[in-house]
């Protein structure tokens, strides 16, 4: 059914889905509760930085079934008008009612250097070398690694990518299960292909669409690189897909001035890495869990690569920016959810809620100049009776612990693990038909459930399609159980509404486009445990200033790092066998696993 | 009037103030409207870590006047009981109401090495290295630091440190003047001292109290150290007292994973960082200004440094925990003010708030098997016409942009930048006596106003002890006037509420007593244009992995990092002779630098 309009869209646009001048964009969900598969595509420029180049052009086509040639499309929507069969399009057409998009360099959506080199940047930036040798421990057969007081396991699959398994600090397990569950973007707009946008990236892989990490790059030269391997249609390993380092934090982890013998000193901020990039299509998904000295892990997400991006006209202004020629850069969300399995000294876990109050307090000794009575503030702690779907407290105030009510500290305090927000948000859109059920678990910053085998993740691979029948709805994890002293779950989103500026173009930025959480111990220790750290310093200001460090920096020729190579997806067919990287087969796999663009792609010729 | 209750005091804390095994802890607001001069000391044990160490004697002391002969105590509360004379206290000495504090390992409050070192921990950790050579020029007379299109000058004075001016990035203004305004911190207890004290760290001088950094822990070791000089009876220099170095962001600003020709690629993520750590007295602060190779500025603050701690009953529970022997960590607030006199496009300048709103959107093309309506956010775009007062919204759910509105980009857009939030926070307490009228800057986020050479500062170094009748309240400065395309300053505060956990001991932890801003352009270029960056790589699949890199890593024999020294404060006399440091002069000086207990030992052992 393209081939009569072919015709139409080749004056318009100067190019073709059936030559692949032009490319196809889909969105999703396709359904909403399986009955049937439909979708709007947009068309936009294949070139480079296609997902910038969107055309005015959009057709609601239906894809239900398995037979493609039943494919058809049932509406076409081009300047604001709707167009239901090929004679409508022809006519307009020809009455001159379309109009016709001017060609564009293709080189404003690309990568390539832009302008002059700035000052001194003909040098090479600074790098850290591990001059002393790693100090992290990997057993590649386990996939098992320790730094500092450190242990745990990595696991790859297909729908989410890395996860981490018996997580343990000092011979104790804090976490057994760490790992992300779904990852959604919903767009808005005055377009039918933005508006109707709601992907969940758990349907592509987030798994499938991990790549090999580009070194020096990505990752520190001097990383280690771990494999993925993806079961799906075969299996396919994408070498170094998963890099751990450690790194400088960029600030001392604790330090003080003083005068008096031990009062002064550093210990240094160094952090372990395990990092991973996920590129679905047009994004690109950088997922850090971070290992701290004093028991910290900070979970982050940042994200970088293009828009999913719009046609700019005027009534688009409610919903981004214009942001290059006839590009929009599109309001959306994005929320990525996480599923934490604390084991908090114990399985046996209560989770607390800690609110800061205020209140008028009159005791004998206030009867001061200041009158009797101080205004002040306290903590009100509260252990949540059941099951529960949570925000963050508005101005930050208030904590929520996980503790072990029967586990004391030294001084008296049940021991306890506190999640602390970076910068993070909810869903905004807590009432629209296309996530009616399938993504409750974004509706809410956290939750708290208890531990189920039938309850391994909160979304599954096909629960973008099914928003109004989802094989998998978080609602139900929450009926009413008690959470007092049981094996608890926390579902935690990171996300960030996304503003879309012209800086976002070409790619989007990671120092704006980044989310992340600190769990930190709570009274689970007696005190600060990174005072272990031999990497620190005491100065003692007796006369003359004295230095004591235990270990001190060294300084040697480091290798330098190897020439930048990169190698691409390696494919399996069943049997084992490699697929060669030049097969129709090699591609149609890297199709397969690719949001968007080339399979819809593909499936416009077939329309 | 200590002399006669010294013997009860040894007899029950085992030393005494008078002899210096005692000290006395003081507090502030020391008044209300500068009529008279009183304050509540608590004594504390005087060994290392002695902020921890309180004990349970509070004077409430009479230091009006300048006549030291007229000072006197009030009151003194021992076990929760008032006493108002010397025979009050000696008679319930007597009849055995008082209670004796055991004497403690004054060890566990001390930064010394505690435990096994982890496995591998007597390797040096990694370390950032300029291979290549400094990427940034100093200017030393001119304190002028230019980096990849980032060009400012720096001052420094006694009240608040560090001050940046005529910040230019690509030879465009975009802040005039970046600074520091007032530090402030607001306690909390069930006790006479907790409950009365709120710290305005200008009062002290956060200037004045910066001290040499600790090379190679608190900045790089190849860091450039630039000297600070305070005038303040005579002068005195802390060499190295504020660092600049480059370093890795930790991850790459930009990247992306594609197929087609200049698709793929990332640009690895610099930052310039100017850094100075002021010790006031228990706690330590950094002050970091970091400047990004898009355009973006990062503000933050991070503490470390010891708690104000408190004395242990089970009365404090609601104020916050048992932290070591008899020791309390009190529920506090920071807030930290900054003045931004922001210049973007020049000085005229207007203030938009942006709020993520929902909407339901009827459109011809909806009525599709959705239904015909979709629910959807939208963009509500609103310039303040007035001077504001204002708070970041819930969930994120908005941004705030200084833009001009006669300046555009190419692509139409107003040019701008935003001013989006890490974590932060106001004051939680917005209604007390003692808060009255001094930091009213502290009761919201942020807040914009009329740059006015008559408004310089939103705090004084007075303000501390004068709530009710302050040199400069903030609230003066909001005067209904218009803020259309006018010179526009913003004042915003990073914070904490600081819910003191065991692991706070011996001294608060950088990575969650940490809270910044990001100051980001928004349609302020026609993109992203860290893309200038050489130090970036492309990639391109054609067949081969082809890898395009304008500059390479490099790699040499680093310098070996200098043996590390420490210096002290150097002070001069006003003639400008140097006083020698074991001179008793020097030592008042630092005295009369430093927060709270050495001054007010001194004080306590007049009475
Ligand atoms: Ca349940
Ligand atoms: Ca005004
Ligand atoms: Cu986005
Ligand atoms: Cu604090």
């Amino acid at each position: 059914m393209i081939q009569p309009i072919d015709e139409v869209i080749r004056d318009l646009f100067n190019g073709s889905v059936l030559d692949g001048t032009l490319a196809a964009a889909g969105e999703a969900p396709m359904s909403y509760d399986g009955t049937w598969r439909r979708s709007w595509l947009q068309l936009r420029r294949n070139t480079a930085g296609s997902w910038l180049q969107a055309l005015d052009w959009y057709m609601y086509v239906d894809f239900t079934g398995t037979d493609a040639a039943e494919y058809k499309w049932l509406a076409v929507v081009h300047n604001r008008v709707v167009y239901k069969t090929v004679d409508e399009i022809i006519a307009a057409w020809k009455n001159g009612t379309f109009v016709r998009s001017p060609p564009v360099n293709g080189d404003w959506a690309t990568r390539k250097i832009k302008g002059n080199a700035r000052d001194l940047d003909d040098r090479a930036g600074p790098r850290t070398v591990q001059f002393d040798g790693p100090r992290y421990r990997l057993d590649e057969k386990e996939d098992y690694i320790t730094w500092m007081g450190w242990a745990f396991y990595l696991s790859f699959e297909r729908d989410m990518g890395v996860h981490l398994w018996d997580i343990n600090f000092r011979g104790e397990r804090i976490i057994y299960e760490l790992a992300p569950q779904e990852a959604m973007a919903q767009y808005s707009g005055d377009d039918p292909h933005q508006a109707s946008t709601v992907w969940l990236d758990g349907a592509f892989g987030m798994g499938s669409n991990v790549r090999e990490v580009i070194l020096g790059y990505d990752c520190p030269a001097d990383a280690i690189l771990l494999n993925a391997t993806v079961h799906e249609q075969g299996s396919s390993t994408r070498r170094n897909a998963i890099c751990v380092f450690e790194r400088e934090s960029g600030r001392p982890l604790s330090r003080h001035t003083g005068w008096v013998e031990g009062e002064m000193g550093a210990v240094k901020g160094y952090e372990l890495v395990v990092r991973s990039v996920s590129t679905v299509g047009n994004y690109d998904y950088i997922f850090d869990y971070t290992f701290q000295l004093d028991g910290t892990i900070e979970i982050r997400l940042s994200a970088s690569g293009y828009l999913q991006g719009g046609l700019w006209k005027p009534e688009q202004a409610p919903y981004g920016h214009s942001i290059g020629p006839d590009a929009m850069g599109s309001l959306h969300d994005h929320i990525i959810n996480y599923k934490i399995d604390f084991d908090i000294a114990g399985t046996a876990n209560s989770f607390m809620s800690v609110a800061l109050e205020m209140e008028d307090k009159d005791e004998a000794w206030f009867n001061d100049d200041w009158g009797p009575m101080t205004r002040q503030q306290r903590l009100v702690r509260r252990m949540l009776p059941e099951e529960s779907l949570l925000n963050f407290p508005q101005n930050a105030e208030g904590a929520y612990v996980v503790t072990n009510e029967q586990a004391f500290n030294t001084f008296g305090n049940p021991r306890g693990y506190t999640i602390h927000p970076g910068p993070l948000c909810h869903l905004t859109n807590l009432d629209a038909k296309r996530t009616e059920n399938n993504v409750n678990w974004a509706k809410h910053h956290l939750a708290v459930s208890r531990r189920k085998d039938t309850e391994p993740k909160s979304s599954s691979m096909w629960n973008m399609n099914l928003p109004g029948k989802p094989p998998v709805n978080f609602y139900n994890f929450f009926d009413n159980e008690t959470i007092s002293q049981e094996d608890l779950v926390v579902w935690l989103n990171l996300g960030t509404h996304h503003i879309p500026r012209a800086e976002d173009s070409p790619n989007t930025l990671t120092n704006i486009a980044t989310s992340y959480v600190l769990l930190a111990p709570w009274n689970f220790n007696d005190y600060d445990v990174s005072l272990e750290s031999r990497n620190s310093v005491l100065l003692d200001s007796k006369g003359q200033w004295v230095v004591q460090e235990a270990v001190k920096p060294k300084t040697c020729v480091p290798e330098p790092p190897e020439e930048l190579t990169y190698h691409g997806v390696e494919g399996y067919r069943e049997d084992g066998t490699l697929i060669p990287q030049d097969t129709p087969q090699y591609q149609e796999m890297l199709v397969e696993m690719n949001h968007g663009l080339r399979a819809w792609n593909e499936r416009a010729k077939n329309l």
